[in-house]
């Protein structure tokens, strides 16, 4: 598994653009040696690890700027080389200097993600916690944030490792069984090994169950807003995301798609679907959008109703909402009412108007009042899906995939026991299942598997 | 001068935006009490000063992230108080989330430029050196880059300091002389005094001229880019900025002008002013722009003369060229003639239609033939211009401002001297002069001075 690394590579690690300050990152045996060959200051062969040292960063007789040098030593650094950081001034000319100098003098410019990808090549993490990394980097809600914290955190990987340890337990026994086999002996008791397989299965099911929750707090918990054309859907739109929720809008580059954006509302990304974004044909109009509303309800975990509650009849509002009701249950999905336009509402209270629904919100999207009731509701019929701190949750999409062909081979193991199938057939099923587990944590890899998660990190990390 | 900052500040010290690590700085007396109130790890109110310690954060029960904390203590440090710079992974959420903890343990979120100022009013830096740091940050091109370097490093505020001692010393040889004065001596030299004053006014004049050359380093040399319409201005324009001049690209926020840009060639900032983007009344056009550019030029430092050599007769571009180059040597401008369109010129060579013009390029703006000479004449044009490591050049506006005042008021010291007025005047006129430079280094400062300097800063800086 040791790969052999012997050049020395250097980032910036802080995001592109004009700050206070900006750190350089250099990893590799020739670290120190080569920042202390452009450094002026104390002579760094001689520092102790974890220290700091202030001096100048020279390009021969020019001063590019004053720095500090804060020097790690292999095993003890995030790669496990020598690494060096470099805290000088944030101005890009500087940035840009300062890591041409570097390469100048023998560094060579990271891939993506390289300096995690050597952590886990030197074994400082093991691959479910590097790609943890990324996640916890991309977090932009504090569910996303805590879920990441935890597989980092290794409770994931824990997990993983304690059902492999099991199984490997068995895989041998009954290869020894095989090294036996003229003998006719049964080292691995077959009822034991049901249990444990059975165990195995239980425990994959549980956590690729896990992933519906954990992919929507990833990814957003995708909110389909439906109604009529006129019946204020992208008010509400930009009512939900148009709020000053610092989090998201700080990150640059988010696209704001036509017909989806997300909001960190109550801690939860929410990921808003207005199927108003949709193109629809002219006849499509007088369909109420309701065919329309329950093909997109598939994707969804929660759907908005959205009507003007004073074009709308009690009687119109009954018939949709039976056959929404309806689809909604069949799909898993949560419905909310929204009555909109309480504003232009006249005629004594709009909630006389219609009564005896369940979470109905009645609201304005123009003047913004009872939005936040309902945002609040939102958030608590997801509150339930929040993340314990102790709870071990997948979140990641090759895990996912990784855990169901695991579970197939565990299964297929079940079987074979059952039918009576000899043991080197059940062997292979378990070594199998092994293998699929074991490239989660990264025990089992291929160079595609390591080039594929780590180019999606950003560079410096 | 020593102000009362009791509190402890605290702000993002990285740009925004999603990237490997991100740096949260804390200054104050409580900086390294605060940090270990939410750190998990070493106890750091035990650590040695400038080292490294790897922890988590942990908002109560909550792991917030992996960090390293650097730990610095008053005075070795860059604001001179106890500082703490807290290294944690650099997403959006985790930033906001650490502030908003330092917060609420007893932090208050930094203005501004404010750790610099803390530094200026500790001693650790003069105010000329704490500009610089800002213009460090700020400085897109190698020049801009070097001017500020050899101001954070001293040299301006050197020759400012040595003038100013020059200038005590008589000063309290002249107020001497006022506390004898029943007595009628003369302490200070009166040929000796004239001669320093003489000496003091041509180290101004020195500094006030360089300011000439450091402004344009600092803001871009101004080139002016004039012509009729339809030679093809903005397509030039476009060629000269859309190159992939990292420098400049990388940097946010920078707004696209629609008359003014900036780029970076051969390590310098040009910034380029279009007169085709100035709006233009029906007849003007008719004047051929000539009018136009010549108003432009007493703005710029080199005027491109751009034509569409197909259309352009030889008698026409004599006469054009002999208004120009009479306005651009008036103003102290230099002057190219750029013959666009070579790409579509029929019959023979387009050097020998005009033939005997120095500085004159011939080029395809289009096809981006010929460009790259022009650039590297556009180049060594500024090249005498640029700043040796040695040179002392002024750069900031309020120090040139300065420089002036401080210069008329030795100026009126020696017409004083020379017209035998009492030496009180004189006195009075060599402490004007001292008042103004040492506004400069900041010996001098006024609250609504330091405020002005230091809220042009980023926050974190």
């Amino acid at each position: 598994m040791q790969f052999n690394h012997s050049d020395t590579i250097c980032a910036l690690a802080t995001p592109a653009g004009q700050g206070a300050i900006a750190v350089i990152r250099i990893s590799g045996s020739k670290a120190i040696e080569i920042v202390n060959s452009v450094f002026k200051g104390k002579d760094l062969l001689s520092v102790a690890p974890n220290t700091i040292h202030f001096g100048t960063v020279n390009d021969g007789e020019t001063i590019l700027d004053e720095v500090l040098v804060s020097i790690f030593k292999a095993p003890k650094s995030y790669t496990g080389e020598n690494v060096v950081e470099i805290s000088c001034h944030g101005s890009p000319y500087i940035k840009q200097a300062m890591v041409n100098l570097l390469i100048e003098k023998g560094c060579r410019s990271a891939e993506p993600g390289e300096f995690t990808q050597r952590a886990f090549l030197n074994q400082k993490m093991d691959l479910s916690r590097a790609e943890a990394v990324a996640d916890l980097i991309a977090g932009e809600s504090e569910s996303a944030h805590r879920l990441a914290v935890a597989q980092m955190r290794g409770d994931f990987a824990g997990e993983i490792q304690a059902l492999r340890e099991q199984l490997i337990k068995f895989a041998s026994l009954l290869e020894l069984e095989l090294d036996f086999s003229e003998e006719d002996v049964e080292f691995a008791d077959r009822k034991e090994l049901e249990e444990l397989l059975l165990t195995v299965h239980k425990a994959n099911q549980k956590l690729i169950e896990s992933f519906r929750v954990g992919n929507v707090i990833k990814e957003g918990v995708p909110v389909v807003i439906a109604g009529k054309p006129n019946a204020g859907k992208s008010t509400l739109l930009n009512r939900l995301l148009k709020e000053d929720r610092a989090i998201v809008s700080s990150i640059e580059g988010t696209t704001r798609d036509a017909i989806e954006d997300t909001a960190v509302i109550g801690g939860i990304t929410f990921r808003f679907i207005d199927t108003a974004g949709i193109r629809k044909a002219k006849d499509e109009i007088e369909a109420i959008g309701i065919e329309k509303t329950m093909a997109k309800m598939k994707s969804a975990s929660i759907v908005i109703y959205l009507f003007d509650l004073n074009s709308m009849s009690p009687s119109e509002l009954k018939s949709i909402y039976s056959e929404l009701s309806a689809s909604a249950e069949e799909n898993n999905v949560l419905l909310i009412l929204a009555a909109n336009k309480i504003d232009l509402f006249k005629g004594g209270k709009p909630e006389e108007k219609f009564a005896g629904y369940d979470d109905m919100f009645f609201l304005s999207a123009l003047s913004n009042e009872g939005i936040e009731k309902m945002e609040e509701r939102l958030v608590s019929l997801i509150e339930t899906r929040r993340v314990n701190s102790g709870d071990v949750v997948v979140s990641n999409s090759r895990h996912f995939d990784a855990l169901t062909k695991a579970d197939e081979a565990v299964m297929n193991a079940l079987n074979a026991l059952k039918t009576g199938i000899t043991g080197d057939f059940v062997a292979m099923d378990i070594r199998q299942a092994l293998h699929y587990l074991g490239l989660i944590s990264g025990q089992v890899t291929t160079d595609d598997l390591l080039d594929n998660i780590f180019s999606n990190f950003c560079i410096g990390k």
